[in-house]
C-alpha cells in the first residue's frame, strides 16, 4: 500500500541533497581534530556546514555550535551560566513559556525553584503581558520562548518578547526547530540571543542540532558535555562530521527552496483544512485564526480519541500524529493545549498533521478520505449503531 | 598520491557494513517515538542496532543506552548520582587514572574536591596498590578506569582493579572505546558497572556512542540531557537512527570478526616494531613490555619533535598522530606520557600510528620508508649538517 508521509513536524525525511552529502562525507575518514591530511579534509566539511548552517539563520558561522540535536541545544542554552559583555553574574530566573518542548521544560541546568511558567493565551500565543511582568520581578532573567510550537504550528511573539526581555536586562533563547524552510528566522530581526535548531525537521539526519549565539558578546560558560576542546570549548566529543555535513547540505537547500516550499505547504493546508471542514463541521482547528506555520494543522472533533485516530489513519496509509511525537509511545494529553485552555472533550482527541515540500496533492487526499471514513465510523458509533 | 591512514585511534574508516546500513536506514523516515508504521520501523532499527551493541560487550539490551558518542557516555556516566539495588546515596567521590581520556578526566558531573587521581606506573598501567588505599578512604567511591589507553594502548588491570573497587563498596566505570575488535571486551568478566563505548573507533559513524550498566541493579539517576522520555528516560532527543544503525552494523562485524582482525593487527604491528627498531636503534617504544592493544604503537626517538614528525609523515602520505586527536590541533605534552614518568626529551617526541583492519604490508612499509627518511634528515641536523 502505498502512503503519505504527514508526521514532518516530528521528523521530516532527507533532502535529496542531505543524503548526497552525507554520502560523499562518508568515504572522508579523518577526525577533525587530526592534524594529518585526513583530518583537515574533515574540519574542512565540518566548517563549511557551518557557514551553510549560519547562513539559514542570519548568523556569524563562528556563532553556531553544533550539538546532537534540538533537545540537546537547549539544555546547552538553558543554563545560569550565560554571560554577556556586560553582565558577567549568573543569570538569575528562568522564564519560560507554558507550550514549550519538553526539553525547555525541564528547565536545563537552572535549579526548579528558579523556574517560572509564563501563561499563553487562548489563541496558542505566548502571554506578552504576563511575561512583562514576569521579567520585571527578576534582576537578570533568562527567558525561553519558542518560534513556532509544535503541535499548534503557532508563531510565537519572538521579536516583541525580545523586546521586553531586553529592557529587563534579560537574554532571549529561541526554540526554532520548528521554522526554518517554514517561516523567516532569521536571529537578527528575531533579537535572539540563542537559539536552537535541529537537522531532521529541515531534512537533514536525525542526531544533530546547533546552538546559534547572536554574537561574540555571548557566552555559555558551562559546557554541558566537557573534554576535548571541540567546537571552542563549548561541546567536546568528536564532532558527526558525516550528520554536520548533510545538516548543512540541508540547511542550504531549505533556505534556497524556502519560498516556494512555503508557497507549496501553505496551497496544501488550505486544500487540507477546507476538506477537513467539508467533511466534519463540527471539527475545531486550534490557532486558526492566528498566525502558524503554513505547514501545520492541529484539529479535534468532540467524541474522538486521539489514540485512536491515529491508528485509524495507520491503518489508512496515512502517518499523522496525536501532538508531539517525543518518547514515550504513550498518549498524554497535550500540555499545549491544556495550556492554552482547551476543555477536556477537545483535549484528548487532537490530531496533528504536518506537511512538507515533498507532499503532494494526493497526499491530502489520502488524509481525506480516511479521515471521511473515520468520522463515519464515529458517526454510526456516536448514534448507537455500533451495538 | 597514494596514502596510508594509521591513525585508527582517532577515528577508523566506515566498515562496509555500517555503510551499508546508514544508507538504508536513511531511507525508513519515522521518528522512532512515533506510533505510526514510520515510525515503528525506525523503532525497530534502534533497537535492533541495541542487540548487536549489546552482543559486542557481553551485555543485555536493556542495559545499552545509546548517547552522542564516547565523551557524552563519559559525561553521563560519572555522576555521583548513581544508584544500587543496595545502595541509595550519593557517590561520595571519583577516583580515575592520571591517564584518562580528557572526556573523563573533566570528571564528569562530580565538583573539584571529589575528584582524587590514581597514578600509574612507569609501564603505563594503573598503580592497584594505591587504587586500594584511595578507594579504602571513601565509603561510596566511584572509580574510573579506562580498558586500554588510547595513546600508548597500555591494557589497564580492569578485572583486578574491579575486585579492588568492589570490596571497598565502590562502582567501577571504563571507558572502553579503544577495547572492541582488539582486546576482548566483555562487560561480566571486565567486571565493570558502568562502561562507554564509540561507534567510530570500530567503524561506525562519528557521533554514536553508548553507555552500558551491568545490569537493572545500576541506575543513573540524573540524564545529563533531559526532555522526551528516550533512552528509558536516561538520553533524551530524537534517536540518530541512522548512526545508531551504523553502529550496530560495525558491532556485529567487528564481534564476527574479532580474532582475523586482532591477529592481522598484530602481525602487521610486529612488522613495524621490528622494522621501526631497525632503522633508530635509539627509538623507544612506550609500553614495549606491557599487554598493548595489539594495532598501537607510541614511540619517540630523543631530538625528534612530535609536531614536526606528523608533517613530516604527512607530507609522505602516511596520516598519524602526536598523541591524542582530541580538540585543538595544538600539540600539547602529552599528560599520559607525563604520568608515566618519561623524561622531557621523550615528552614532546612521541608518535603515535594505529593500525585497524584494512591496513596492509603496503601502509606498514610507506611508514617505514617514510621514517628512514626523517631519521635520516634528524640524524643529519643533529650532527649539524643542516647548516
Amino acid at each position: 500500500m502505498e502512503r503519505s508521509y504527514l508526521d514532518w513536524n516530528a521528523t521530516a525525511p532527507m533532502r535529496p541533497q542531505a543524503r548526497e552529502a552525507l554520502r560523499a562525507a562518508l568515504a572522508v575518514v579523518g577526525n577533525p581534530s587530526s592534524v594529518h591530511a585526513e583530518g583537515r579534509a574533515a574540519r574542512h566539511l565540518v566548517e563549511k556546514a557551518r557557514e551553510q548552517v549560519a547562513a539559514l539563520i542570519g548568523a556569524q558561522p563562528g556563532n553556531v555550535f553544533f550539538t546532537s540535536g534540538g533537545t540537546e541545544a537547549n539544555m546547552l542554552a538553558l543554563t545560569p551560566a550565560i554571560e554577556t559583555a556586560g553582565e558577567k553574574r549568573p543569570r538569575d530566573r528562568l522564564f519560560m513559556s507554558a507550550i514549550e518542548h519538553p526539553s525547555v521544560r525541564t528547565g536545563g541546568r537552572f535549579s526548579r525553584e528558579l523556574i517560572q511558567d509564563v501563561p499563553v493565551m487562548a489563541d496558542g500565543r505566548a502571554d506578552l503581558a504576563a511575561l512583562a511582568v514576569a521579567v520585571g520581578e527578576a534582576s537578570r532573567p533568562l527567558v525561553s520562548l519558542m518560534l513556532a510550537n509544535n503541535e499548534t504550528g503557532v508563531v510565537q511573539p519572538v521579536a516583541e518578547a525580545a523586546t521586553i526581555v531586553h529592557a529587563a536586562a534579560g537574554l532571549l533563547h529561541v526554540d526554532a526547530v520548528q521554522g526554518p524552510g517554514r517561516i523567516p528566522c532569521d536571529i537578527g530581526p528575531l533579537a535572539a540571543d540563542l537559539l536552537t535548531v535541529s537537522a531532521h525537521k529541515i531534512g537533514g539526519p536525525k542526531g544533530v542540532g546547533a546552538m546559534v549565539r547572536r554574537d561574540e558578546d555571548i557566552h555559555v560558560r558551562d559546557p554541558l558535555i566537557r573534554g576535548g576542546g571541540q567546537e571552542r570549548g563549548i561541546r567536546a566529543g568528536t564532532e558527526n562530521v558525516a550528520g554536520i555535513v548533510a545538516f548543512g547540505a540541508a540547511a542550504e537547500a531549505a533556505r534556497e527552496q524556502f519560498t516556494g516550499e512555503a508557497a507549496h505547504v501553505t496551497r496544501l493546508r488550505e486544500m487540507l483544512e477546507s476538506g477537513l471542514k467539508a467533511i466534519s463541521q463540527n471539527s475545531v482547528i486550534f490557532g486558526e485564526t492566528t498566525e502558524r506555520l503554513p505547514n501545520t494543522t492541529l484539529f479535534a472533533v468532540e467524541g474522538m480519541k486521539a489514540e485512536t485516530a491515529v491508528i485509524a489513519f495507520d491503518l489508512e496509509g496515512v502517518a499523522v500524529s496525536s501532538g508531539a511525537a517525543c518518547s514515550s509511545g504513550k498518549v498524554q494529553p497535550s500540555h499545549v493545549l491544556a495550556a492554552m485552555g482547551v476543555p477536556p472533550p477537545l483535549l484528548h482527541g487532537a490530531v496533528r498533521v504536518s506537511l512538507g515540500w515533498a507532499s503532494t496533492e494526493a497526499d491530502v487526499e489520502r488524509f481525506l478520505d480516511a479521515w471521511r471514513k473515520l468520522t463515519t465510523a464515529l458517526s454510526k458509533r456516536r448514534h448507537g449503531m455500533a451495538a
